[in-house]
């Protein structure tokens, strides 16, 4: 029985979790597809998410990236990488509003690895030309607005959750050390209600706010079945990338993160997360976000 | 000039606001259309939009009330009271998904009252057989009911305040002895993310967390420009409606409420509620709910 096979086997068993612990030393001899941490970055054409696939790509040798976008024929970034780390960076089309391209993208993981050690939600919206404007007031709150914002930054992140849940699954324990796989959804602290003390931005705040909810739910939902897997929410700060550059003149320059400084603070806030994590809101240093 | 124009000029003019308060007295021999309380119960057809509309219309001679519903012709329990209250109801069509009927209240509004003091948005959506069903796992989350309930429990309340909005600038020191026009938005516990231990429900609780979020958008702009307006949200606990019927099984019977008590209740609270309450989320009994 494959590794993989029997760690199926077992989640769907009540009560035979704690052998799970025994299977390393026992099936070492029966090779998975692949040995060593998978990690899924969704949203990794260009800012936050692209210097998630770099950084991991980098940090070992024995790390592989499922890198996805919508359009991989014109995302530079991971073309470039994908030229430098060969078959350790597997790039898949997906977009978060067609789900068919989410479900196309967990068969490709399935048949390719058939685990998930991490998932990063990394892709969101702000503004898009004359399409998606945030809002200085209520008079220019939209309803295509508010439900564009809604599908890319809430329905879509949750979405991928849903279908990569199963190879997630298999992952808490297989591939790595860690015992849990973690899924991070990357939110904003303006999806703070408690800290909204400016008002505007509404459809992108209230995409973020749902976003933390629909987590949380996830959250409660895999501790209650007692998941090998957690999901957190993680605000970036702000950070140099095409989303924040039409609003950057405001911040103050040592507030203006590199996406380098974001993305390594938020491994290691992932890499250290354990079970009681789970279903929490953390920023860049590591502190925790009100709802 | 009449006493609603002047109201709209004192309030487009800034540092004149102290003067809204000699109004009553210098100008009370100038008439509006209409003087009175005027309140607009936004998803009346029934349960407890309904119900407030009943409560409003009995407890004082003088109250009109605007109630909005889907389908005029098939509101009974409005046929009703229209055959009671005759032209103290004034029954108008309203479909929170077509926003052209949300425009066309305002102005159907303007004309006959030119102002509001009250506007309950109590319209909400949690199953519809062979639509929409709550969900009790992930595995069962679909994009088209995270969108249909975000656009009729969050998008639509947000149009209806942002179409009445300049009726509740008028109506804040018009119509009743209130220095402030009150909207108020029927959320749920549910939608508290601090508060979710139980999971489930995705749609419907993430669309009333975004509810919230856009709500204190709302309540933050009316306090920044010192509108005459605050804006709250409320839980009305579990009420005997249609919309909760499907799942009162496991309610026990004194924590299910009977509408009457729940919207007396919620009317002394919105009766009640001062401008430092403005963008505050309450219970039934009065307790703020976290977010
Ligand atoms: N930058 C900041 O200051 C900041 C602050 C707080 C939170 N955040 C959050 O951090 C995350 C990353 O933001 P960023 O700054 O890296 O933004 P970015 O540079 O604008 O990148 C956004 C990414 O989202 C992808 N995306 C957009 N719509 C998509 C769709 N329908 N399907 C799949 N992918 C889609 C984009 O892909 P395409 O290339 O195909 O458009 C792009 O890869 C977002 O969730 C954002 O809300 C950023
Ligand atoms: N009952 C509870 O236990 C409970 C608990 C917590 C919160 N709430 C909230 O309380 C509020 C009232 O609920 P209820 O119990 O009175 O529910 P209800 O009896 O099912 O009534 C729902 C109302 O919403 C209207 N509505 C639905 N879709 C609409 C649309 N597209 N445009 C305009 N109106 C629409 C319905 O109109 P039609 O007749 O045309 O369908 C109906 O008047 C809701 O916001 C609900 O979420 C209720």
């Amino acid at each position: 029985m494959k590794l993989h096979l029997l760690n199926r086997y077992l989640l769907t068993t009540p009560n035979l979790i704690p052998i799970i612990k025994l299977r390393a030393s026992l099936f070492s001899t029966y090779a998975s597809k692949h040995e060593g941490p998978v990690s899924m970055i969704q949203g990794a054409s260009r800012g936050i998410g692209l210097e998630f696939v770099k950084q991991l790509l980098e940090r070992s040798s024995r790390e592989h990236v499922v890198a996805t976008c919508r359009n991989p024929d014109e995302a530079k970034g991971l073309t470039d990488l994908k030229n430098k780390f060969a078959e350790r960076l597997h790039i898949q089309r997906l977009d978060l509003t067609v789900e068919s391209t989410i479900e196309d993208s967990a068969k490709a993981i399935r048949e390719r690895y058939d685990y998930l050690n991490l998932l990063v939600n990394a892709s969101g919206i702000l503004s898009i030309p004359d399409i998606l404007q945030p809002e200085t007031t209520l008079t220019k709150v939209e309803r295509s607005s508010l439900l564009l914002a809604y599908d890319v930054n809430a329905v879509g992140p949750i979405l991928v959750t849903k279908h990569m849940w199963p190879l997630l699954k298999v992952g808490g324990g297989t591939g790595t050390e860690r015992d849990v796989a973690v899924v991070a959804n990357i939110s904003a602290r303006v999806g703070s209600i408690g800290d909204n003390h400016l008002g505007g931005w509404h459809s992108y705040r209230a995409s973020k706010t749902a976003l933390n909810q629909l987590t949380k739910c996830v959250a409660v939902e895999l501790a209650r079945k007692k998941d090998p897997v957690i999901c957190i929410l993680l605000h970036p700060g702000t950070v140099d990338t095409d989303l924040s550059r039409p609003f950057q003149k405001n911040v103050p320059k040592d507030k203006l993160f590199t996406k380098e400084f974001s993305v390594q603070k938020l491994l290691s806030i992932i890499e250290s997360s354990k079970r009681h994590d789970n279903g929490k809101f953390f920023a860049w240093d590591g502190q925790q976000i009100p709802w």
